[in-house]
């Protein structure tokens, strides 16, 4: 085992980690039936570096692709974040592609599904339009909490985001034995978008209800707004999650979904799924449903 | 030792592996003397986690790339494979970018050469007429051995692997003593696509010998067939490796091959080889060589 | 613990390492100010093998990217180097894609700035006139050192460096007490160019001076020269470094740049800098500046 130490030591400033899922698939709106990821299949690589005095040195990197065919997801080697920075009492700050405060404090909040699975409310309604990024080019990120509050904002240059201006982002969370809430406001890279975003959370016991609503502007000058309610019932070493909410495009109702899920822990890093959505307003194929195996490394 | 104790528990979940393989070579049918890898070079991540009861998940992805120019083989940066699953006393079910069961019980187990260095018979013979994939994206995979006796199955989309039916491969193995004998039959993804092959062979104290045969039709409709021999001969820390065999599209021999190298060991991970191969089917430049290392990590 | 062992065995033939370098800069040249990399954020793997008797087995690939877009640097995903070699009394042998032998023992050594931050000499002056590259693709390099005197040699294709012949480079350096003298030799893979590099340092107790001259000829055939001097103080924590040079290209100075900046280290692998560049000769925004943090893992 001395031979290992030395390497073991080296490798202790990093750590890989990832997710592997894949499973088969029918889309809603779709009738493909396919073998796919539903959880976004990642790759990354991390570490914290204490400098002492309270002060820590972070930096990560985290590559998305699809397991089905082995190819990248999207046109960035590093699609799910790569950024340096620093933290201590005075709070975190990085600096690189990050996601914006609103999306990380209250968008990716109230959804059961997490933004995965054919069952999602997330991306539909919580960032209703597609007015809002999950993350943000050449940004600077300042994060701190204290107590059950977390601060977030996320400014970032405007060119790098498709817009031409800064992309801000300022959210706040607030955690008090069983309840949560949220809020955040942005204002993306486009001259006129913007977006409010609102999450608020009970748990019990590991039952969860959650509600969230969205509304902004597209840069179009469109109005758009969501709500969503959202259920975690563990039962045994499984889970079932529903999700049920609606999305309107300048008062025109685009989404009415209900996504309902089961999901079953193998162990505290593998489970199990099966997920069904139906979204009413979807053109053709209104149901889609999937069933995979998910693998945290 | 403390410090690092937390992230080699951190680490033990995933395995970093790969191969660096690169020298020189001339390849059969081609004039041009370049650095190339001979034994596709690679880095992969992998691991297993034990659920209990006999039950294990299992993950990996594995990365292609030319260490000549720094640049990934192929369209997929995880060309190798990717792939999730379970497997426990049932077997063995993977879902993914996987290889297909005939190529991994069958036509790879024939070629000493293992489908490397311009020596090998594999690619041009056990998989004539490029008929089959070794690898099929938005697959399902099953494996299970019992006694000496290995079956698999896969299938997989058809659009996916540039067809227009499912692709289906069976195959299976069966290992007793010194003797070895397999078979595999595949319908690709295109409609009128098809493949049978079979290998034996038998090993003593390192000494090997096998026979291979594939024989199916493109999907022009061409009938397609080869067969080889091959042979392991080690000579202390070295082996000398041996192939011949000839492939035919139509009933015209397309290649007539002989494949000659000697493999050096340097340890257990690294070994520094030299091939050549002749194929007097070949247009022009019909004898090809290699020297170069190896080292897997 | 127990658990953990074996896969830490397992890791043990790999290191993971990297460099994640990101900040705000406005290039000299340039007036965009953005979120950059000033340092070529990068990631690898590396490892050696012992493989008895003195000789040694080594091989690794480094990725480089842009953390403020997380998109790869480049064409080649291994865009740092990737190579694989033996190493022994006999000196070190390396294939694949590899610096040449004068850019690492002559023209990264003068630059104060090691070719990072707006800053820097090292490409501009001592890489004068885009005669040379820092890696070639195809190539083998030979490297041996004894005493203080190192020599290197690499060779590489023509063809995969964008030239017709082969690119040669041949380098020397002489460390003895705190003086340091190195020159090196090109003949790149165009028909026409060439460069000579020349460097000496003096260091003492962390302060040190450095003059660097290179001389060639571009492939069109035009006269380029440059040179440059640099300075390293070291000021508790922190080091003060500044740099300046000059480059001429057929007789007419296309640079007059003058470099300086502080680098803070908050540990061995971390620190934050502020640099600024001014260029009398660039065509506009003359001056540029970043400040950022870089932490190596």
């Amino acid at each position: 085992c001395l031979a290992a130490m030395p390497l073991a030591h080296a490798q202790s400033n990093v750590t890989v980690y990832g997710k592997l899922d894949a499973g088969v698939r029918k889309a809603v709106g779709s009738s493909v039936k396919e073998v796919a990821t539903s959880g976004d299949s990642r790759l990354g690589f991390r570490g914290v570096e204490d400098l002492g005095g309270g002060l820590k040195a972070f930096f990560g990197m985290e590559h998305r692709f699809f397991p089905d065919t082995g190819t990248q997801d999207g046109a960035q080697f590093w699609k799910g974040y790569s950024h340096v920075g620093l933290q201590g009492d005075f709070g975190r700050v990085g600096v690189g592609r990050q996601y914006t405060a609103a999306f990380s404090l209250v968008q990716n909040q109230i959804d059961p599904f997490g933004g995965d699975t054919v069952a999602q409310l997330r991306d539909g309604v919580m960032r209703v339009g597609g007015i809002t990024k999950v993350r943000i080019d050449g940004s600077l990120r300042y994060d701190i909490s204290f107590g059950g509050v977390s601060l977030a904002a996320s400014v970032a240059e405007g060119d790098k985001n498709g817009g031409v201006e800064r992309a801000t982002s300022v959210a706040a969370s607030w955690r008090s034995g069983s309840f949560f809430v949220a809020g955040g406001i942005e204002d993306p890279a486009g001259a006129r978008d913007t977006m409010t975003s609102l999450g608020v959370g009970y748990t019990l016991a590991g039952h969860k209800l959650t509600a969230g609503y969205s509304s902004g502007k597209t840069n179009a000058g469109l109005k758009a707004k969501g709500w969503m309610l959202g259920l975690d019932l563990p039962i045994g070493a499984g889970i079932i999650k529903a999700a049920y909410g609606q999305a309107e495009t300048n008062g025109r109702t685009v989404i009415n979904k209900l996504g309902v899920g089961y999901h079953h822990s193998l162990s505290k890093r593998t489970m199990i799924y099966a997920n069904a959505g139906h979204d009413s307003k979807a053109a053709r194929a209104k149901t889609g449903y999937d069933l995979g195996i998910l693998h945290n490394f």
